[in-house]
């Protein structure tokens, strides 16, 4: 079922000295429940469309999984047929997966987490790379990185207000591009869809985010073992500490066929 | 205290025919966890600074204080002196608001919510704006807004990695500038600012902000009473439902000495 991404919608168009009114075109935002084997997990605002691969990765990513494997995802289906009935998603492991506790509750110390501390976790949680599968790519081939994600940004092209993410091969082609209002969200389609076809850990793809490189960013790149990241815009210092630490390969500011090369430094 | 909010590493930067090693800044990216009373209600990564102000504001807009005053703040101090201390904050209301309740527990209906019903739930929870007291602001001091705030915007100079929120008075000047790695930080920033100072609701305000104007930034701006919200990129299109509903003034792709207003379309 095809859920409607876009919005036409009247507005006014200023400058100093006119104004018009012109019908322009806005990007659906709409709430997703994510459910795993009937426990609810998490409510994230995205734009409709690639739900399943949405709730699947963001399971993956958030280490909800443990190793189950998803043996069904669906659409709430005890609701009557109205449109909400389509804003929740429950992913399903035959109750393998352990009960998901509310993500507050990670927090175990009275005195919270510095950085580094928060990294040591993921450690803990996460798979080392396998570093002899890590493809090194190519400065061409990442400088080319954004004008070939660029041209499948369809929602982008329509209304500037959507981020994408997409997986790469070594030789620089987009296997997967997905875009949703939530740069976090759009990492997760990808990663979903890389799950559902059995092709993670992801060790020799890349993956290129067209937003900026947070913790979170690397942190999902990390989880789903892909060797290079790659964002057209600054890294955080935390960013950069985690992917020296997971041998993740860290491009920034590819733009303007230039890069900057955080990790390794 | 001031905390470190940049951090300098080796990077190299790379062109088609060339590599060289050079110093970078990088913003710092830290978790935040923040306390009402004594219990968790959130943890976010956040750029150190102004975290009082996050915290309020993050509690305010949240909607978690029900109209509790704020009796105190501090940082986490049953901890030995370790960095981790600065990354805990309590804000207290003397146990005057109720004990809060993670957020993933919002959601009542096993069915999740559509984008008018999580609207619906606004406009019970918020106060509806008292348009008597918002001013028009005019159309050449939204156009100067990037400007205004640009000129203030210290972290982004250094790092190219920080959105910033400001809060504007009707003469077109910046009253408040926060910079923070998290667009929805920046904006609790602000608005916990205007709290402690006793300046909410800020219906005679505008909101300034760097990035794009989501559901969640129009729900902050509501909460907090701006009248008018100014947003440098593209809204989504429950952005724009939420700011008529609330009766915001809303313009977006305020750039190039040009804007688009939204609401009222």
């Amino acid at each position: 079922m095809a859920r409607k991404r876009i919005d036409t919608v009247l507005v006014v168009k200023v400058d100093a000295d006119n104004s018009r009114r012109v019908p322009d075109r806005l990007v659906v935002e709409e709430p997703l429940s994510i459910q795993l084997d009937g426990h609810l997990v998490a409510t994230t605002m995205r734009t409709p469309g690639h739900d399943y691969e949405l709730a699947v990765g963001f399971c993956f990513s958030d280490g909800l999984l443990h190793g189950s494997p998803v043996t069904g995802v669906r659409y709430c289906a005890n609701g009557s047929a109205v449109d909400s009935e389509f804003n929740v998603v429950t992913v399903e492991t035959g109750g393998r997966a352990p009960v998901p506790t509310p993500r507050l509750g990670n927090t175990s110390s009275s005195c919270g987490l510095c950085g580094s501390q928060a990294l040591d976790e993921l450690v803990e949680r996460i798979s080392p790379l396998d570093t002899t599968k890590i493809p090194s790519f190519s400065v061409a081939a990442v400088l080319s990185l954004p004008d070939v994600v660029r041209s499948e940004q369809d929602l982008f092209d329509d209304t500037g207000a959507v981020h994408a993410a997409a997986a790469i091969d070594p030789d620089g082609r987009a296997l997967i591009v997905r875009e949703d209002v939530g740069r976090h969200n759009a990492v997760d389609k990808v990663v979903g869809r890389l799950l559902l076809d059995g092709q993670l850990p992801a060790n020799e793809l890349a993956l290129f985010v067209s937003g900026r490189a947070s913790f979170e960013m690397v942190q999902k790149a990390w989880a789903a073992g892909f060797g290079t990241v790659v964002s057209v815009s600054a890294p955080t210092a935390l960013a950069v500490q985690t992917a020296k630490r997971a041998g993740i390969t860290l491009y920034g500011f590819v733009r303007d066929r230039q890069a900057v090369r955080y990790s390794p430094g």
